[in-house]
């Protein structure tokens, strides 16, 4: 490495100049022999060549670097201008947040010098930068390049210069579109592919509305296209960049406009980095917007889905529909179902339906998803391909398979998937608990499970072990271990388990799809008091219903009252169906009570507390 | 209040079509006596008539609708298609953050009902809802609608409705612009203004690409212009709107585009609603985006600095230039300097320099700036005027004066805005020690600082206290009163005051402006061991200067190294200056040490540390 990064050979010029200086000093000496004012002349000539050139050589560059960016992404710029912004502006960073791990970064004028492979920020008198944080902003750094919280491979931070240093450097080449820059987590897992860079990719690019419609998307993990980029391509009509080919276009590359890091709010999971795995404490997304993006998804891929009637809305009785069928999920290299087949025959035999294999090694992404699309079974060992039941429709049943010695509770990405609310799929897990019908794989690889690096004792350990207590990600030998195991299903257990979710699909499929609205506040909620004895008082609290109840068919309507002496810190909580209630337990005359009424619908659905009433007994 | 707000005359027509109906049944009966074709075609024709009275009266609504929405807002709406669109997708919002403190949500199709004062959501199958926190929405909020952080009378919430419930509502007017929707917090204080709403909104701005241009501020905090409305209008080329408004156009108001809250990230104060008042814990802020704001806001203005040459640029030699003056902000109701003519003149006197008198009472908000923008030193009394500092040039003097029994230090919005880092103020307080100085009102009502409504007692208390003990906001007596005094101000100790902050300005201004960018990180570092005895051993680490450091005139570089053995918890820093150093003292041999390596510029910028190095002896 250098000492200079990004730096080009415009450096040159200066000393070039200055050259054609020092010979006019030296004709100016011989001048004092000859005519004073020719030697000015020549003098100002030179002087006027050297601009000249100088000014050619800049133009030339320009022109270059022009035809470069353009290259580059198949967009007009004005190079000329661009160029001009950055030496007056700098950089001007705006962002969300306090907090980095909630942060993303609009830029404009971000910069990448590929030799030093470090983001430049330019301080000029005109430059922003929001939040400053000073040196705070490596403690630990400015965001997360990628969806998974506070990872400290995937940091983001900048390198800063002042502009005039950009004439010691290599002219940037501009990327004229607005470019939405992060860090693919780990693209060669569908699962992560999914969960960790499309759905938030999706929707960050929702939120802003000039990434919304053609935004060019840069991944900077720094690894190749991986498997799945057709995938990645669907997100926007440009075609995505790795960090690799940024080389390709220059030492110094200037984004105009950009966006760096990606937004967390649709996630589930967290995978293990500083407690065990599971899902993740505050959920922010729900099966609404899963499904939307799904949606999106399947028109961007040309997939229709095999029923347009979604399950949900048949009738009751027709769940032995003729085009109704079971897909088996078929892993075809690690963690085998070993008589899938056979499992296959019986699933067939026992629900009367189609059972259709499908499986990432043989079958293309979208046609996947169209099979799917309108299954009312998924069946699958645990495993990335599970990530396909995001494009379930609604009311299908997901039967996830275990390996021996695995809790299914502690490993539930799919699981709390299906059961996020508003998903409206069935989940159940089958776990092996036989041992005889386990295939182990000592001799592998310790990355695919095997454990013959490990010293004879820790095999031993591992090997007598009937469940893989909790553990950290992602180097766990018995996790690995256990986890890559083939298992011949115990197919009766099985298809009860199979059998019990068909049962709980049905009888969900009988009651009409719950409504999901919460309640207004109860509106004009009023207190009136009285003093009975002087030991004895009451309040009567009477509202109006939620506004938007008239507007919507909810089977039970609950109100719930707290009421609070003032100054005390506990509350007394009455559910009532009535909109009003005469209170008289507890009450005490010349007693300032505080009241708050709010409404409940269908037991679940809490809506906002009314203002608080001041009642005085 | 009626039961169904936002309901409109389209309601009616639902069963004017019903009526209709039944004269056709009627009519059907009749025409068993006569030719039962011709009943048909009547039938039909009726049915027809319905049909075309009802389109008719849709489109003449829809017609209406439309002049309704372009009257409003002076853009271009193609009504049909939003009402079509609000219909089928309903509303989609998409947030920032996991935090309420910390979210902006951006909406498509946002209405608000003005009956019910109540913001809605419109549930649909396309609908979007990021987050989607189920009842945890109202714990406490979806949103702060104001930059003053959870204060629970600026919460931001909705009311949800399906899309069906459209047909029972007025039909809603639309708002095609980009709406920016907030609230103000205290639009008549001028403090308020630029620290809570302006700044905040001008950086929001910012950040939204569609905010950025041609945004329509709408104001929700249900107050009037207020005396500084011009200033708001500066925000963007549209005219801002005022909730109050709203209620001119419609019923039902929907935002085909809008973002709701406002940023906090560029606030320095919080002002003791559950704390006593003072810097907020985490500023974001530098005096760079203060005086970016500013900048723009003085062009937007039209006001340009009375000096084109920034103060810090001038020689040292210069502070006594003919063109420096001393501003002194005169306030002309309450918080009085009672001899201000004579401190006038004193001022005069002593700096041989100009004085001039501004008052936010007699003069025009931009021709105040414009003053302030060329001035040396501003002296005032506390109180909202003194936020214009942020129109200061770089290296004036802000003397902030305190009336008797009120300690600087705790109220400190000025001083913190003077001393953000890079705002390069020189602040100074001085404080009324002198009783015999100080002129009460008891008497005025308690909003002004009279006590004359408390008891006796604590009367007295007051009028007895040297100082007010540090209090929440808003309403402590004793501050009010204190607050509110007029001051006779003792001129020597003043003026010991100024000539203290012109010597610590002379001293600055000598110096050349520091460098703010902080050190990249060092590269190669590298570590090699040797072992000398049994119980001696060295770590030679070495590595390269940072990058941007040969851009960067640096005084003072420095770097700083620790060392940790490996699995210990405590390391041991050293400072050094070279970029190599060979460590012996408590180095042990045959153990792990990790070592961290980072650039100091100037003893106060520091860098990232390298990627640690991991040395075996």
């Amino acid at each position: 490495m250098k000492v200079f990064l990004c730096r080009g050979a415009t450096e040159d010029l200066q000393p070039q100049a200055t050259m054609h200086t020092s010979l006019v000093v030296s004709r100016m000496s011989w001048g004092l022999l000859f005519n004073g004012l020719l030697v000015s002349v020549v003098a100002a000539l030179l002087w006027e060549y050297s601009k000249l050139r100088e000014h050619a050589t800049v133009l030339e560059e320009e022109l270059h670097m022009t035809q470069r960016s353009q290259e580059f992404t198949q967009t007009q710029i004005d190079y000329h201008r661009a160029l001009q912004a950055l030496h007056e502006d700098g950089t001007r960073m705006v962002c969300s947040s306090k907090m980095h791990t909630d942060r993303i970064c609009r830029f404009d004028y971000l910069c990448y010098c590929t030799e030093g492979d470090e983001f430049v920020f330019f301080h000029s008198n005109a430059s922003v930068m929001l939040p400053n944080l000073g040196s705070r902003r490596f403690q630990p750094a400015l965001l997360d390049m990628s969806s998974v919280e506070d990872h400290n491979t995937q940091y983001f931070n900048f390198l800063e210069l002042p502009t005039a240093a950009l004439k010691f450097l290599s002219k940037p080449v501009f990327v004229p579109d607005v470019t939405f820059i992060f860090n693919r987590f780990n693209p060669d897992n569908i699962m992560h592919v999914f969960h960790d860079d499309l759905l938030p990719a999706f929707y960050t690019m929702k939120f802003y509305s000039d990434l919304e419609e053609s935004a060019r998307l840069l991944f900077m993990e720094g690894w190749g296209e991986g498997p799945h980029f057709d995938l990645y391509r669907l997100l926007s009509s440009k075609q995505p960049l790795l960090k690799e080919q940024l080389k390709d276009f220059g030492k110094l590359i200037c984004f105009t406009k950009s966006y760096v890091g990606v937004s967390k709010m649709t996630t589930w999971y967290q995978y293990g980095f500083v407690q065990p795995q599971g899902p993740k404490a505050n959920i922010l997304v729900s099966g609404n917007e899963i499904r939307q993006f799904s949606k999106a998804f399947m028109v961007k891929m040309n997939v229709t889905r095999f029923a347009e009637v979604e399950k949900t809305s048949r009738n009751a009785g027709d769940e032995s529909e003729k085009d109704e069928y079971i897909v088996v999920f078929s892993r075809s290299t690690t963690r085998l179902m070993l008589n899938e087949a056979e499992l296959i025959i019986a699933l067939a035999q026992e629900f009367k339906m189609k059972v259709l294999k499908v499986s990432l090694e043989e079958q293309s992404f979208p046609s996947i998803v169209q099979v799917i699309s309108g299954a009312s079974i998924l069946v699958s060992m645990h495993g990335a391909q599970l990530i396909t039941s995001l494009f379930l429709p609604r009311g299908a049943i997901v039967v996830e398979l275990f390996p021996f010695a695995i809790n299914p509770e502690q490993y539930a990405p799919y699981k709390t998937l299906a059961t996020l609310p508003g998903m409206d799929l069935h989940y159940f897990s089958w776990r092996n608990t036989k041992e005889e019908n386990t295939v182990t794989h000592p001799d592998r690889p310790w990355e695919q499970g095997g454990i013959t690096h490990l010293e004879k004792q820790e095999q031993e350990r591992i090997l007598s072990s009937q469940e893989v207590s909790r553990h950290l990600c992602c180097r766990n030998p018995e996790w690995l271990f256990r986890i890559y195991q083939d298992t011949l299903i115990d197919i009766p257990s099985l298809l009860d388990v199979v059998r019990e979710g068909m049962k709980t699909r049905l009888s969900f499929n009988k009651s009409k799809p719950a409504n999901k609205i919460h309640p207004g506040k109860v509106r004009e909620p009023q207190c009136q008091t009285s003093v009975q004895a002087t030991d004895k008082a009451q309040l009567i609290i009477s509202w109006k219903i939620p506004w938007n109840l008239k507007y919507l068919k909810v089977k039970e309507v609950n109100y719930e009252v707290w009421i609070q002496e003032q100054g005390e810190n506990t509350y007394m909580p009455y559910i009532i169906q009535q909109q009003n209630f005469t209170f008289s337990e507890n009450i005490k005359p010349f007693i300032t009570y505080l009241v708050w009424v709010r409404c409940i619908f269908n037991n679940n659905l809490l809506g906002p507390f009314a203002d608080v009433l001041v009642c005085k007994t």
